[in-house]
């Protein structure tokens, strides 16, 4: 059975690993199972064809057979469950991983979205720099909990999960910041994600379909 | 084995249903499982005692033994993994309800929660007229999509599921906004939420809090 995700044909972070294919590849490269990517125009993605897939006319999609899924959250969490490697044995602690994964997603990420949006958006607004320091205000008060509860731990919860694997993904939007320098533990957590083999197994996948180059991992 | 939950003592919304304890008392009434409350001040939520079970100082826990989890869409997501009732029995079915769940809280939510938060903060700020609509904007992009993807249908995927929970739950923040109602599909959708036994079990027993009352459920 060939697993298919589907991916931007020209990412608009420029190869930066900022897409949300990034996490699903990097699920699927900690667990070792191969894939195929169909590469999709923002003119496509809206089109009927692709909203079947996913009702919202975004990226990524999972195909597996039947199965069809969207939502990085949710693809990771399938792999997850039906693969060894990112999530613990333990019922208790599977159940504290996946705690993880959502505190990523809905507490974690939402202001550092808002602060991305602000970026990108309101840029040219007269109200941008008295409301950027109001939004990076959120994003420091998660981060500044986070990076007490991560300690001088290497992962969120004893052995690394998808939980771990989704917070570093979120984290990373914050690179050229500056609010990830003001706690090193958590750029430490960052870099001990990047320097793992998955995940430059899917950076290098993703980066090349920016670049052109096919990739040789 | 007791479960046991926290909550507000004192609900920002006066008893509207809204905090993130809604969901989880309604997952617990749908599938028949008694459960403990323990209120909290704003103060108590930020001690090191609370701390402790919710790295992000927030309601609600979750506590069964030794298991303690945060991050309500976790919590609704273990609830229903461990109980019949709020997912499919079909293995695919199963991996799409979880889908709708992670959904309705990285994709519906997040513009719904910076409109409320808008409406809280800036209210009084020089650009909140000129930035609302922009957001609403976004808002309606989501609920758009939403829309034609439930259509005619009760629920959003064949029978009722934590995905419908999870969402029902969102965009009930957005009532009194005046979007809801452009959607008729959106309101009947809610309402069908709504009319559950077990929905009204919960908003009864959260409401009581506010009241004083004793909750008759």
């Amino acid at each position: 059975m060939t697993i298919t995700i589907t991916a931007f044909e020209t990412s608009p972070d420029r190869g930066r690993g900022l897409a949300r294919d990034m996490g699903v590849r990097w699920a699927l490269e900690e667990v070792g199972q191969a894939y195929d990517v169909r590469l999709l125009s923002f003119a496509a993605m809206k089109e009927p064809a692709h909203r079947a897939l996913h009702p919202f006319g975004q990226i990524p999609t999972y195909e597996d057979g039947d199965l069809v899924l969207f939502e990085s959250g949710a693809i990771v969490l399938h792999i997850a469950q039906h693969h060894a490697g990112l999530l613990p044995g333990d019922a208790n602690a599977r159940a504290r991983a996946v705690t993880w994964m959502f505190a990523a997603l809905s507490t974690v990420e939402p202001p550092i979205v808002e602060r991305s949006m602000a970026t990108l958006i309101e840029r040219d607004k007269p109200w941008y720099n008295e409301r950027l320091p109001i939004i990076e205000g959120r994003v420091r008060v998660q981060l500044d909990q986070l990076s007490s509860r991560l300690g001088d731990t290497d992962w969120l919860d004893d052995e690394f999960s998808a939980g771990d694997l989704l917070m570093v993904t979120v984290l990373r939007r914050l690179a050229g910041s500056g609010l990830l320098e003001e706690r090193p533990n958590l750029c430490a957590y960052i870099a001990r994600g990047e320097a793992r083999p998955a995940y430059q197994r899917a950076f290098d996948a993703q980066l090349a379909v920016f670049t052109g180059r096919p990739s040789t991992g």
